[in-house]
C-alpha cells in the first residue's frame, strides 16, 4: 500500500544531515557546556553556533535567542515570563482567539494570576484586524501576543501592521512563528516585533527543541530557574544534541526556503484545487490566498472528522482533523469555531500539511481514495440523509 | 595524553544501547504520539513503554511519571506547580539551604509571588535534621522539599524520617532525587513522598529528558499550557527519542544498579582514602559515610578551586569544583558555605564524581597527576604564604 505522509504539522522526520550533526554531542562530544574543562568546549561551541543559525533565521542577534524545550515552551515562556515581568505595570493581556493552545491557555493561566485577556475575534477567513489590537489596548496593557500564521487553517496574519500598533503604544508584541518560521521570510526588525517563538520539529530538526527570540530591553520572568544558564532567562542543562540538530534544521529551512515554498505551494495548490473538483460540499478553510504554503485544510459537510483521519489512515494516508495537540481530544476547533464555522461543518475538518518529500503523486492518491471515503461515511451520516430528503444538493 | 573524566555529575555520555532505541523514533517512527493515524502508534506505545521504565526506577504507577525536558523542569514544576496549585490553602514553602540551585530558585520566585521560604539548614555534614522540618510546619504550610542526596558534597537525606514528618503533618513531600536515583535504591512507596524529580543526563541518558512523579491526588498547576499531553501537566509534543532514551537509561539504570553502585563506591573509597595521604591540607567535604557511591568532594586549604580544573584539564582529567550549572559562574558554592565550611577553604573545592567507566587507574592517575599541580597553585597563593610563615603545618 502506499504511504502518503501530509501530517507534517504534527511531526516532521528528522533530516539526515540534522541527524549527522547530533550523534557526535551524544557519544564522544557529551560533555556540559557549562563545564570549564576541555569536555564542555566543543558542546558549548556547538551550542553557540545552533543560537547562530536559529538566529539566522528570523535575523535575530544570536544573544537574544533563548534556546527551549519546544514551541509550547516558547510560547509559555514568552507569554506569561513577560506578563509576570511586568505585573506592576499591568495586568491586561491581549492575544488572538485563533492562538496556539499553548498561547491560549497560558493566558488562561495568568487569569488565574490576576490578569484581564483581551481574545480578538477573527473574520470568516481567521484573520485578524489591527484596528481591533489597537481598540483593545487599555493603559494596562503589557503584552500584545497574535500568531505569525495559523497552523490549523495556514492563514497569515498581518503582524506588521500589528506591530506598529505595539511600537504606537510601546507595548511588547510577542507572535507564535512555529507553523510559519521556514516556511515565509521572517525578519524581527522588519516585522518589528519583541518576541518571537520556534519549534525545531516544524523544520526538520529534532523534537525536544525550540527558541524564543526576546529583544534585548524586554524583561521576562523564567519558567525555570536554576543554574543560570541562557542568560538565567531559562536555567537547565542544555539539551545540546537537540539543540545542534535545531540549529542545523534552521540554516537548511533558511538556504533552502525559496525551493521548499515554491514546492510545498504548487502541491499545497493543487489539492486545493483538486479536491473540491472530486467531492461535493467540501470547503476550504482560512484565507484563499494568504496562507501557510504547505496549509491545506477543509472541512467536509456533512461528515465527522475522525472516520475520514481513520478510512484515509487504512488507505495509507496520514492527515489530521487539525492540532496535532488536540488530536486524540477531538473536540471542536476553536479555531474553526472563531471563523464562524457552524460545529456541525467544523466536526469534518480535514488538515493536510505537506513536507518537502511529497509529490505529485501524492496529491494524486489522495483524490483517488478520498471521495469514495466520504461517500461511504456519508451514506452512515444521518445529517446527510436529512440534506438530501429536503432536497439538497 | 591519558584523558580520565570525573565529571558524571555534570554530564554523562549516552550508552550505546540507549542509543540504539532512540534512533528510530527520528527517522522512521518519527510521527508525532498524538496522531489518531498508524504514524503515531509506534511513538506513542514506545512514549508509554518508557514511561514504565523510568516509573520502575523509583516503583511509581507510570501514569503519575510527567515527562519532562530535564530535572531542572522537573524541580521547578513541582515546587511552582505544588504551591501554586495550593495558593488558597497557604503560602509557605519549606526547602533545605543545600537544595539544588532549581530548587532554591524557584522557591525564591515563589516570595515574588507572595510566598514565605523557610530554609532549613543542615549540619557540617551537610545532613538536613528531620525535627527541623517538623519545626518549621506552620498552618499555611504547602509544601516540603528536601533532595534525596546532594550532589556537590555526596550527603544523602534522611528523607524516610522527613516524609515521615509530611505524612503526620499532611503537607505534600517532594524530593528532588537527580543526584542519586539509580545510585540508592528508591521506592516512593517506602520512603512515603509524594513527588520526586529525576534527571535522564545523570544516568546515561540523553539530555533534554527528564521526569516528575506526582503522587495520585497532588494538585498541581502546570508549567506549560497547551495541547494537555501529560494528563495537561505538561503541555507540548514529547521528546519521543529523547524519553525513549530516558526509559532504557533508566532501565538499565535499575537492573545494574548493584554493580554500578559497588563499582563506583570502590573507586570512590580508594580516591577519598589516598587523596588525603597524599595531598596535606584537603578534607572531604560532606557526610563521611552517608554519601552518593559515585561522589568524592573535597575542599583544599589555601588555593582556588579554578585553578585546580584548569591545570588538572591541561593533565587529561575533567572534575568540577560543584554543581556545572554554576561552573562558569564560580561563586562561593551555596552547599559548602551551608556546611559553615570558611568562605576560603569552600573556594578550594573539587568534585570528583565518578561513572561506570572508570577505573582504578584513573584513581591512580589523579592520585599522581594532582598533588604537584596543588604544590605549585599553592606557591603562586598569598594565603598558604602567609599559612607558612605563621609557622603552621
Amino acid at each position: 500500500m502506499r504511504k502518503v505522509y501530509l501530517d507534517h504539522y504534527a511531526a516532521t522526520p528528522v533530516l539526515p544531515e540534522v541527524m549527522g550533526e547530533m550523534l557526535p554531542f551524544m557519544e564522544s562530544d557529551f560533555g556540559n557546556p557549562s563545564s570549564i574543562h576541555s569536555w564542555g568546549d566543543k558542546p558549548r561551541e556547538a551550542l553557540e553556533a545552533a543560537r547562530i543559525r536559529v538566529a539566522g533565521l528570523i535575523g535575530a542577534p544570536p544573544e537574544e535567542i533563548i534556546f527551549t524545550s519546544g514551541g509550547t515552551e516558547a510560547n509559555n515562556l514568552a507569554v506569561k515570563g513577560i506578563s509576570w515581568a511586568a505585573r506592576k505595570k499591568g495586568n491586561h493581556v491581549i492575544i488572538s482567539s485563533v492562538e496556539h493552545f499553548s498561547v491560549l491557555h497560558a493566558a488562561s493561566t495568568l487569569e488565574k494570576f490576576g490578569f484581564e485577556v483581551t481574545r480578538i475575534e477573527v473574520d470568516k477567513h481567521g484573520t485578524i484586524n489591527p484596528d481591533s489590537v489597537a481598540d483593545a489596548v487599555r493603559d494596562n496593557t503589557v503584552l500584545i501576543s497574535v500568531m505569525t500564521a495559523n497552523g490549523e487553517i495556514g492563514t497569515i496574519q498581518p503582524i506588521n501592521e500589528i506591530a506598529r500598533v505595539s511600537a504606537e503604544k510601546k507595548i511588547p508584541f510577542h507572535t507564535d512563528a512555529v507553523a510559519a518560521a521556514g516556511y515565509i521570510p521572517i525578519n524581527i526588525n522588519e516585522i518589528g516585533v519583541d518576541a518571537l517563538s520556534l519549534a525545531s520539529d516544524m523544520i526538520y530538526g529534532p523534537k525536544g527543541a525550540g527558541a524564543l527570540w526576546v529583544r534585548r530591553g524586554i524583561r521576562i520572568m523564567p519558567l525555570f530557574d536554576g543554574g543560570t544558564q541562557e542568560g538565567g532567562r531559562r536555567s537547565g542543562t542544555e539539551n545540546v544534541p537537540g539543540l545542534v540538530g535545531m540549529g542545523k534544521a534552521a540554516e537548511l529551512a533558511s538556504l533552502n526556503m525559496k525551493e521548499r515554498v515554491s514546492r510545498l505551494e504548487n502541491l499545497r495548490d493543487l489539492l486545493i484545487e483538486r479536491l473540491p473538483a472530486a467531492i461535493p460540499h467540501i470547503r476550504l478553510t482560512g484565507h484563499p490566498d494568504n496562507r501557510l504554503p504547505w496549509n491545506a485544510s477543509f472541512a467536509v459537510e456533512f461528515i465527522e472528522g475522525e472516520g475520514m483521519l481513520l478510512l484515509l489512515d487504512n488507505t495509507g494516508v496520514a492527515v489530521s482533523s487539525g492540532s496535532a495537540c488536540t488530536s486524540r481530544a477531538l473536540k471542536g476547533s476553536h479555531v474553526l469555531t472563531a471563523c464562524e464555522i457552524p460545529p456541525e461543518i467544523a466536526q469534518g475538518s480535514l488538515l493536510f500539511s505537506f513536507g518537502i518529500d511529497n509529490s505529485v503523486e501524492d496529491v494524486n492518491y489522495v483524490v483517488e481514495v478520498l471521495p469514495p471515503i466520504i461517500e461511504r461515511l456519508r451514506q452512515m451520516s444521518p445529517l446527510y440523509d436529512k440534506f438530501v430528503k429536503e432536497g439538497g444538493k
